[in-house]
């Protein structure tokens, strides 16, 4: 019999995918659904992009350096040294997404069989692609009482074994919004350095942060040649459709391996080059209003979930995420039965079920993301319709 | 010690890279360099496509679907039809590049250490994505002398063992521009029926063929399960910058596999597909003139080439490339010294070495292959070169 991979058929399916039949067909019935589920902003891309595509004049689409246009990795360098980062544009090969830049660094610092340690809840697509790749993924778990801290050192020397090669952490977290401080950051160095790992750090969410200040992992001295910063462009300025990424290494050995993984499959996108090399040239303060915007939404949001009876939803220092607790037996049920059963003035919501997110079977169970790329009135909208679904809910699963 | 993955270390790096810094050299000294070294084409890209794009109006840049935008698929399809190729718009996931459609189909169709049949020479970058994915490539040499026509029924045979699960061909080829006939892909068929195989058919240079009629894999009757067609608009339209390729199978497990991975990646590239759904678009005679172009090369290439002493070049059938053995000792010894050591009226010319196209070690040191890329008079004056490097060259190596 003609059969498919094993790797085929563990690859995960998306966790909220499987909710997406009940989503519509409650739209098919007219209802209205406040998508908290998915973390695509709403927040306008910025029309330089656009303007800079429109101007473009080429006889011919050609394929760009493996690496990406050199005018839009100097560009890149130039952001970098503004947000205090400071590398050389040959450090950086342009990805397809950030998802491309995870999985090249997946590829080029783990074998078959290697295990790589990542403190969960984590974003869901990272155990897919450590699928991919046969890389075993060891979970450590943070905990929402302690609004999702890094966990303790001695966690993380409780997973390493000997084919431990990586740590990889997201800073600010999706799904949690966490956003790791300076000693965090130290205590991940000295894991590292003591142990041997390298550092996958993916800042996709860096411009996002509300309490705190950002400390990016490529600001760890001493630790050159053990981290890898993963980048985005997709958030920072609500540009996902681009799929413009970026994989970042003073490590030349490891450089030299992802840049064979460049060449393999040719070049990164065209079109979107061109424009993400005119939002390089936004001014400094672009970022403000829309970290203004998302820092309201999130205190609306996390202020609304905690005043619900026995809703708990620590408060995120950046990202656009929240994971809450919620007072029901299974998010999975819950969410489905919000598109299923639910209805608020004919409206309703769309959460991510948390045990997506975890690695860890039976963890997550209570948990949702709320990912908050809605405006104000939308999530106060929403709050409104999860407050009146809580309620009701707890009298149905007492009834039954 | 921090060491990289042994896939990291054991990714092939580009054949034709190497070259480069001895063709910067050359332009460095003023040196033109006629390009037969990539199948970067020359052709406009259709100006539909900017057009589409400039037109294209939008507030947020999102994600696409992960299996692209309908609209376009749908224009695929439809496509598809035009050229006798019946099937679904759900059964194609637009991906990034037939790169992706490459990778998809070999993650979702082989474990580690499964092995896959190409015959040689071969795309360089299929050995890259098998690497990668830990799978064993089995060449079976298709030879010179025979136009590169497929390998015997016997010679497939010997290959395969337990772990075998695909052939993966290129029609028309590259790097031989041999155009499989309905009778090759018939027996590609009995073995694939008799021997329970993925068929993987890579046919990105579709419309580009001068002597013989496409016999797509799509069309094998009762291969419905085995197929996969990888696709690409790179080449068809000149529009490689865009990224934009397809991954189309009717058997419904690959579909469902390969469609989690094109969810842990989000999305094909956004503005690439409003362009590319403008393509879809151009009237079926589109191609003609494209066509008589390369055709108008080829000829004006191969007879040349065939005119040199010691020369053979078989007349490829399709794409744009032609395989050549040269009277010389080793090509990338000459593909260097053309760069390095050689003009003519100030004038030299880049070739890929062939060795990088065989998987079997030795092989292919004669042979070079020629993307006919340039204008006709640009092809004779790099036939000049050519002709005359061949005499100095065995010079050089008779004096040595």
């Amino acid at each position: 019999m003609l059969t498919i991979s094993d790797r085929g058929q563990n690859m995960p399916a998306s966790p909220i995918r499987k909710l997406v039949p009940y989503a519509e067909a409650a739209k098919a019935k007219g209802t209205h659904i406040y998508h908290l589920n998915i973390g695509q902003p709403d927040i306008e891309t910025p029309p330089v992009m656009m303007e800079a595509i429109r101007n473009a004049h080429f006889k011919v689409l050609e394929y760009s350096h493996s690496a990406g246009n050199e005018s839009y990795r100097k560009k890149m360098a130039a952001y970098y040294k503004r947000v205090n980062i400071d590398i050389d544009y040959n450090q950086i090969i342009i990805t397809t997404g950030a998802s491309e830049a995870i999985f090249f660094g997946i590829m080029c610092c783990l074998d078959a069989g290697d295990e790589i340690i990542m403190p969960e809840p984590f974003y869901a697509n990272y155990y897919g692609f450590a699928i991919a790749a046969n890389v075993v993924v060891k979970p450590i778990t943070s905990h929402i009482e302690n609004s999702f801290a890094l966990p303790s050192m001695e966690a993380f020397e409780n997973a390493i074994t000997p084919k431990t090669k990586a740590i990889l952490i997201c800073n600010p977290n999706n799904p949690t919004g966490y956003l790791y401080s300076k000693e965090e950051m130290e205590t991940l160095k000295s894991i590292c350095l003591k142990h041997n790992l390298f550092l996958f750090s993916d800042e996709a969410y860096r411009e996002f942060c509300y309490s705190g200040k950002h400390f990016s992992a490529m600001n760890l001295t001493g630790m050159e040649e053990h981290v890898i910063l993963l980048d985005s462009i997709s958030k920072r300025y609500s540009a996902c459709g681009a799929r413009l990424g970026a994989f970042i290494t003073r490590n030349q050995q490891v450089l030299d391996a992802a840049m064979k993984f460049a060449q393999a499959r040719l070049s990164p996108p065209g079109f979107g080059q061109i424009g993400a090399e005119a939002l390089m040239d936004l001014p400094e303060n672009y970022f403000d209003a829309t970290k203004n915007e998302y820092q309201k939404r999130r205190d609306a949001l996390v202020s609304r979930l905690n005043k619900m009876p026995g809703v708990v939803c620590p408060n995120p220092g950046g990202a656009f995420y929240a994971m809450a607790k919620l007072p029901i037996d299974n998010a999975d049920k819950f969410c489905q039965w919000l598109l299923e059963s639910f209805s608020y003035n004919n409206k309703t919501l769309m959460l991510a079920p948390g045990s997506g997110f975890y690695e860890t079977p039976g963890l997550g169970q209570q948990e949702v993301r709320l990912a908050y790329v809605l405006n104000v009135d939308d999530i106060n909208a929403a709050m409104d319709c999860l407050e009146k679904a809580l309620e009701e809910y707890s009298k149905q699963v007492t009834l039954n």
